[in-house]
């Protein structure tokens, strides 16, 4: 579908998507590409879709940002890898990760599952109006579990205890379906009450927000 | 160190625990036993604690009950294992994990490590005074993970994605050290105002809260 993909910016993502494209044979130098793909800043987007010629097609691999950021080309799509992904890491942090794939038209969602397949992603389709929602949804997913991580590993050393132990738990967490188990589960709003006094007197004021926010969403 | 160990209660963890030191050969029924371990409910230990007749040595596995807890017996000490159990799971789900030991004596102390160690778990020794504190921690690092991951997950849904990619970002997120990467680690404070928006189309107001509080947390 395309056979050279020339790729802007050589960050997190960038740098792995290159590596990608490479190995399947189709990474090419800007001259001659049939399809330009944006791993810039999501700031920077709009800026480099304006200098660069229209004429092959053009993608972003941003969440956030709308397929309009892209104007003036017509011919474009967007592909964001629900992953998060390391400075320096390889190609191999692509494997298995979902892709949401935005188009405005058939030929453009088809030409956008090429490049997430290309990229060993699994596409699936999202709608342009729903993109925020589903951006959101991604980012408490990973960048807040860092957030309840360090908190939680706050606690937990306060206490003088060793934090390794929280990454077992919060796996198995995982392994086990999210299964709820815990005070709240049980009803025992004592001990909630007792979590939140100890927060309280260690003066960490955002994590007992924290807390309070959580243990209210986490009710039955 | 000890010989014949009777648990008490067949739950989630009493189950594994049982199974365990039947592998070891040190599971007693309840008549003769030199060591009591009590898997029942936090609202029940203290109960149960005092129709035990005292003699042989007691303890509880409870995160958030104090040692007092199993008066009037003096002869006692505690094991937290930091885990999260299935119901109907077996004794592999203790490999691994660590345990909070908490013993009020030298003596008991090392009675604390001994079954810590038969079970598999890996002992640390954690001060009755902060067991609240940490308790807390293990509490939002487990039972909060499972909040967050439905609130994201129904956001997700609400913008017709799949929610399985959630399962690769989550885990790759602690994978990954838990690095902050995303919009807040960008300082990208606009599209945090737009998820905001979104979220509050959705009328969600709890996963607004919590994204609300989460956000304050996250930011450097």
């Amino acid at each position: 579908m395309f056979a050279r993909v020339h790729v802007v910016g050589h960050g997190r993502l960038g740098s792995a998507v290159s590596a990608r494209l490479a190995e399947r044979g189709v990474l090419a130098a800007g001259a001659d590409a049939d399809l330009i793909v944006l791993c810039v800043p999501d700031r920077a987007i709009s800026e480099v879709a304006q200098k660069t010629s229209t004429g092959p097609w053009i993608a972003h691999m941003s969440g956030a940002v709308p397929l309009s950021a892209l104007s003036p080309h017509q011919r474009r799509f967007g592909v964001h890898p629900l992953q998060t992904f390391r400075i320096g890491g390889g190609p191999e942090q692509l494997d298995g990760a979902s892709a949401a794939v935005t188009a405005e038209n058939a030929e453009a969602r088809e030409r956008g599952r090429w490049l997430a397949g290309c990229l060993n992603l699994k596409p699936f389709d999202l709608d342009e109006d729903k993109r925020v929602l589903y951006h959101a949804g991604a980012t408490m997913a990973s960048n807040f579990l860092v957030t309840l991580y360090r908190a939680s590993r706050q606690l937990v050393e306060a206490a003088g205890a060793p934090p390794e132990g929280l990454l077992t738990l919060m796996r198995r967490t995982i392994d086990n379906g999210f299964e709820l188990t815990g005070p709240i589960s049980r009803g025992d709003w004592a001990t909630v009450e007792a979590h939140l006094a100890a927060i309280h007197e260690q003066g960490a004021q955002e994590i007992e927000d924290l807390y309070r926010a959580m243990a209210r969403a986490t009710r039955p």
